[in-house]
């Protein structure tokens, strides 16, 4: 039970209607009853604010004001929303434990506050930090270092010598460290490469679901911090990400690529090898890229191009068969222009 | 063992041939031996119907008759012939069974005849219906709810609160429940946002290998009744998804996006968020849908346009080359026109 | 440590420069130092042979000579690369042995110096050969055969009936004999088909992290040997991949498509089914192959076309739009001609 009041306090908002409006939920804009808290930070929401049967709104200081309903502006209402979420719903507090299904090699170093539950192996030589939860049937390699506070979700696999930075998230089903897909041809075969690199993810990151993360061959493979993948990513052996860039879903990209700090991949996008994507580059979903992309640019498509110029090439490619046909009808015209030309001459 | 006259009362077809005649096994139209049944279904076969060595053919009702041969004449004959398989070589019975190294919270309901393998890990609060198959090195986070005769395969995590409904299938290695990617900026860094809601999946369901589906962020991601999906895709936070829709291979739905009923999602095509996709909607291969589809509507192409002119588009893409010639043809001798007549002039 | 000298007789290389040189280490050409073995194979290095700190330089014959560099001339300098790197960091000895975690059914076969780690399952009637290394958390469906050398790594999962040849590797999450995407209609709704097929995987495969490789519906999913696939590769039922051939990361190969022997599928291209690819054909990155293609082929773009043809395809679809205003400023400037044709006669 908070009041507007309470809210108001908690996430810096200024009230506006009675402080004295009481909720104990949260849901969204459309779904919500009188004892729920909602945001709107659309602006097709402004004129609508009376629609939902929300208790209060979090809403931005552009918003308007509405007689009746009790409004909170802040300068951030969707993080101030959340805030309020974890607030009534506070995570469970993580146990420290050590399940005796686990079996986890005499000479690892794990932390005080940590919680490792069923059917987990961790291998030689790892040093686990403080207040690290290994949820149940996630396998580690050898010589791996997780650092305090990190989630590895279950059904993960950790390769051999892989380093995850404080508060990383791990999502379940990935598999971070394995072998990239280095072959030298011998004669008619594909020889393996002995890979002897590893992974190295920074501090605060997450990877999303069934994630698949190759170790450099000789060198790192390197996910800076605050990096945010979303489910079903790949990537190869020796790529580094720069700080904060979000990677969206079913995204791959090729060995030995450097992407840029604060970068933003959407969905499906493909990005080939040995390429540089500068910092701040935002790539758009499905994009084929293939070359180097320069700090700032914004492209899309397959080929990659500016932004700008693919949502013209996205509005003529499915006109084309009548843009044919005019280039057809204009042959046509044109010769019988040449021809009668020729019978004056 | 089987007599044709004993399949024709079994899938309820009609005979041509000896009714007699045996069969012990199945295979495919050519591969088959005299011991087996095989189908026709495509009216390529017709006119080749004693090109296969099988023993007995089922065919619909338009293909032809052959003398010495053979023939079950029936309205789905393929689907007649699953059920002949499913006859001769019939799913070992469930037995019920709990694997003593299995980690099951003391809270649980689990129904009877169910049976849960090894290295199989659930949660407090979880409800398992009857007849339930929980294969190996699965893990069930807390609260889910597992109705009658499901089959969890191995491998799989259901995170906290995923609900399955009755007779579904959740093939291996799948995500379900995971957090979606959901972030505020907060300053520089993208704060994660508490997802609180869950995965919701129907009766009668297939979720393919490889699957990731992530819970709601408020409220729930929703598969509906008879909805199968292929290997390898990924359905965001918030989707829903209508009753018996098919999802193929490495789709990937982004988040609150809404499906609806029969609508079928070929192999590699992305939907972006937000969107609504109409009843009976077809999506074709690789398209990229970045717009709203109207209920019948069968779209293909990135971006997505009507198959129809897809179709098209995709046979002048690689006579982009020559179109391109022809305008500058086209260009060079309108210039000669028009300077001629300048001259005329 | 190892001389000049004595890598030059390992590898049959030829030296130039100082026999005696000797290295302890290796590392990639730009972070090498005086303890290092590095390579160089491109010729872009070859004028700049003298910027790497490296003590020893593996190069192609056709390098040119440096002095004071320690150069070794090979015909397959990146092999002999690799092959100096598995000499300086060998892989630990498989050690015979099964963790008492492990459950492994009474009436399995387990070869000798086989290792099986915690939490593994392995079904009834499996044959699993010598010296083979099953890693932790996997599970083994029931009638399995892998032959000797193998490594399965952690959280894969085979289905019944998967048979996997002599020294293949199939990498972490896997999975491999799930059921095919095949349903009849039976009124509304999908009915299920019984798979009873299964998958055969050759001799010296690679199956990279996170594949997901179906069962034949009837028959057989069958990969031929020395095949390597990259990450999250799909590969549908009954489809035949010949031998040697590459699979690169988040490729799709949908149902009863038949893949030639030294073929290469780039990164996230999709292939329909039942199609053929012929021996040696190389399809591009993205691709969508929706048709048979040829020996020796080399195709890209979607739809899939002549590589020769995309390469000149993609540089016209950024500049549709301005190919467009030049086809409208040509039907300007004919309609001009025209009316002032008329106008003349």
């Amino acid at each position: 039970m908070l009041t507007a009041d309470q809210i108001a306090a908690m996430v810096n908002a200024r009230i506006h209607g009675n402080p004295g409006t009481t909720i104990s939920a949260v849901s969204s804009f459309d779904d919500a009853g009188p004892n729920d808290l909602t945001f709107a930070v659309d602006h097709s929401f402004f004129s609508r604010l009376d629609e939902t049967n929300a208790g209060i709104i979090l809403v931005p200081n552009e918003a308007p004001a509405v007689a009746g309903i009790t409004l909170l502006y802040s300068d951030n209402p969707k993080l101030a929303f959340f805030k309020v979420v974890a607030h009534l719903m506070p995570a469970e507090p993580l146990a420290a434990f050590i399940h005796p299904s686990a079996v986890i090699a005499d000479d690892c170093t794990i932390g005080d506050g940590t919680c490792i539950e069923a059917h987990v192996s961790i291998g030689k030589g790892c040093t686990v930090g403080s207040h690290v939860h290994i949820m149940a049937n996630t396998v580690i390699g050898k010589q791996c270092r997780i650092n305090d506070a990190c989630r590895i979700s279950p059904n993960v696999t950790l390769a051999d010598k892989t380093r995850i930075g404080r508060q990383s998230i791990v999502h379940p089903n990935c598999v971070i460290g394995s072998d990239g897909f280095g072959f030298v041809q011998d004669g008619h075969a594909h020889a393996k490469l002995v890979h002897t690199g590893y992974v190295h993810i920074g501090d605060c990151c997450e990877i999303g679901a069934g994630n698949t993360i190759d170790r450099g061959t000789l060198g790192i493979t390197r996910i800076g911090n605050g990096v945010k993948t979303d489910n079903q990513v790949h990537i190869a052996h020796n790529v580094k990400i720069g700080d904060n860039t979000l990677v969206v879903a079913q995204v791959g990209i090729a060995g030995s690529t450097t992407i840029g700090t604060d970068v933003i991949i959407a969905g499906k996008a493909g990005i080939s090898g040995h390429l540089n994507i500068g910092d701040r580059a935002i790539i758009g979903p499905y994009a084929g890229v293939s070359g180097n992309v320069r700090p700032d640019d914004i492209v899309s498509g397959i080929p990659h191009m500016p932004h700008k110029i693919w949502l013209k090439v996205a509005r003529i490619i499915p006109r084309l068969p009548n843009l044919r046909k005019r280039l057809l009808s204009l042959e046509k015209r044109l010769k019988k222009l040449e021809s009668s030309r020729t019978e004056q001459s």
